[in-house]
């Protein structure tokens, strides 16, 4: 396997935009990656360590490593330090699984929010992307995407909102489709 | 499973866009309902029957119904009729599936593109939908999706690029990423 990476061309992929699919497209890339018989993790970092949703219990039984680092909605509270150190723990966990050479697909879910926020330096995650194992493939989901993130990426894809069932007919999220 | 269904407010759900990320949130919100334990299928207009791609290895190690019924790239073959016939044969499948009640969720991969070459009438299509059981989900992909489908859908995204690899670094598709 780990030859096979080495001769692959490893890309940075990032979901952006306002709308829905961006983490539910990196989910989608696990199931076909999971298919191929890679090895992946996937760190979500606005996702409650304590969520139970469909995709927690969907890598649970695919035997995949998905690890919910954020602390829900406690995240954007009003103690931004304590946020802040969250975060940088978080991306040390992130740095420590690319620099690894144990996966082939590091999704890291809700990226761009700390570092949109100032607390993760772009220039890190950057560099960190750039020294990464050749053939690993990284994915990265968020709103509002960092200009120097693009850049370095290799696909870009922003999702759009067209039309959403919470504006135009007042739904809630529901269980199965949104987590 | 019939009774919960039967109280849950079904969404019809389209990506659209010329961007990636349509077909692959598509099987993320596969591998969502699956870890719920939903019931499922999958139907792929265009993807060729003969195919073995990661999403396919996936399904079937998950134990989802997932059926390609395209010919692949002989479906955009010379032979309109055929293509025609073949298309047809392919919806009446998904009107079977659609009516019979046994799903929570049912996907059309890529069904705008019969749309769009007219050999399917939208307005087949919107009453198929119209009527489908209570609480069904449906997830439509493809490009061009038709106005009357963004009119009739809950949910529309479009997934448009920002940046892509195989025009700006020349790169081919890459199996377990783009299929």
């Amino acid at each position: 396997m780990t030859e096979e990476r080495s001769k692959r061309h490893g890309l940075v992929i990032v979901n952006t935009g306002q709308g829905k699919g961006k983490t539910t497209a990196a989910l989608g890339l696990m199931t076909r990656a999971w298919g191929r018989g890679w090895n992946m993790c996937v760190l979500q970092f606005i996702k409650a360590s304590t969520g139970n949703y469909g995709e927690n219990r969907a890598a649970k039984k695919m035997g995949i490593e998905l690890t919910p680092l954020g602390d829900g909605f406690t995240w954007l509270s009003k103690d931004i330090e304590k946020d802040k150190a969250l975060a940088r723990e978080c991306w040390e966990l992130c740095k420590e699984k690319i620099a690894s050479d144990e996966y082939d697909l590091v999704i890291m879910d809700e990226l761009t929010y700390p570092l949109v926020y100032g607390w993760l330096p772009i220039a890190e995650v950057i560099e960190t992307l750039k020294n990464r194992p050749a053939g690993l493939h990284v994915v990265i989901t968020g709103r509002d995407a960092p200009q120097e993130l693009i850049d370095f990426a290799d696909l870009v894809t922003e999702m759009r909102e067209i039309k959403h069932p919470f504006r135009t007919e007042g739904l809630r999220a529901q269980p199965g489709i949104e987590f």
